[in-house]
């Protein structure tokens, strides 16, 4: 038993140590970038010896892909929890406050989602790529479908989901959680600026 | 005389040098990142030498600054050069496509302004913010002379700026020219868009 607990203790605590590292690769790759960061730079933000941290990850590329993964998580299970009995338009309005709200809450790794991806290798990279595809999915859809009952007035909805999902992800390079600016203040302005530009404000 | 024209032959050689070696820079930085781009990687691509190099340029951080200021450069003054005397709706419309076209001309060095200006030292940066924020006055301007005049319809001028500004500026991160969508068909569509977010469809 005691010894059972010691080996659940072990591997929970490893656990942590990992995704301690990941919080602490999330910082360092946001702000100086995936190249400039070193695994020294790494071991010494979560206080280990360069050689014990290949315990817990095996590579730096292999971190990259867990972060710019957790941010592709985020957004896609904020959007797949939607009910599917919503208008076009309760259905957009969530999608934006998710948006926005992922970002805010993992803005370390949205940032590295944005900026470091390109730094994966192409089979990886194909990998986040479909995520995000399926992503964007979910805007067009709902744009569509918002065309469809009469609600939105669109001329190319492609280039109007691109537009609106623009807006959204820029968020990340001026917005600072804590600020004066809430979440629900912006997600609230927002809303109603993405409304008027599908022409249903 | 066979003097000073081949003194001024060999000065205006330096200059071509200098502007191919600031080309390929922007390609590097561009696609692989600033810290990832070494002074050998950027010899090569010019086909120089290591050490020829600093012939033509100091440092790293110094390429960077200089593909840096020259997107604001472009930026700045496509803004500056709409006419005083226009409607606050025909300056947006300007001001919309003058964005586009520095982006889709420049589209190297504008990647590299917005990636990897971060990696500039305080100083240098503090330069380039106040350009930045300089080119946002111009947008912020124009939407307050349009709610002014009853044109633009916007609860919120400075988050209205920040929402249309993000929306042109990602359009990096997609757009290819010599692609399907032309820099008119993009413009004119982004204008529409643009217009109806601000309440002037």
């Amino acid at each position: 038993m005691s010894n059972n607990r010691s080996f659940e203790e072990g591997k929970l605590e490893k656990m942590n140590r990992r995704d301690e590292i990941l919080d602490a690769a999330g910082q360092l790759f946001s702000r100086q970038g995936f190249h400039a960061t070193s695994m020294r730079d790494l071991a010494r933000a979560v206080n280990l010896q360069g050689g014990s941290l290949y315990a817990h990850i095996e590579s730096k590329e292999e971190v990259l892909f867990e972060l710019v993964n957790r941010a592709a998580d985020g957004f896609l299970s904020s959007a797949e929890m939607i009910p599917a009995n919503l208008t076009p338009g309760e259905r957009l309005e969530r999608l934006i406050r998710g948006h926005l709200e992922v970002m805010v809450r993992e803005l370390d790794n949205a940032t590295v989602f944005f900026h470091e991806w390109k730094f994966l290798n192409p089979v990886l990279q194909s990998k986040i790529t479909a995520r995000r595809d399926a992503y964007e999915g979910h805007f067009r859809k709902t744009l569509e479908a918002g065309v469809a009952s009469g609600q939105f007035q669109v001329e190319d909805v492609r280039l109007a989901t691109l537009f609106v999902l623009s807006a959204l992800n820029w968020t990340y390079h001026w917005y600072r959680p804590g600020g004066k600016l809430t979440l629900d203040s912006l997600s609230r302005h927002y809303r109603d600026l993405v409304f008027k530009t599908l022409g249903a404000g």
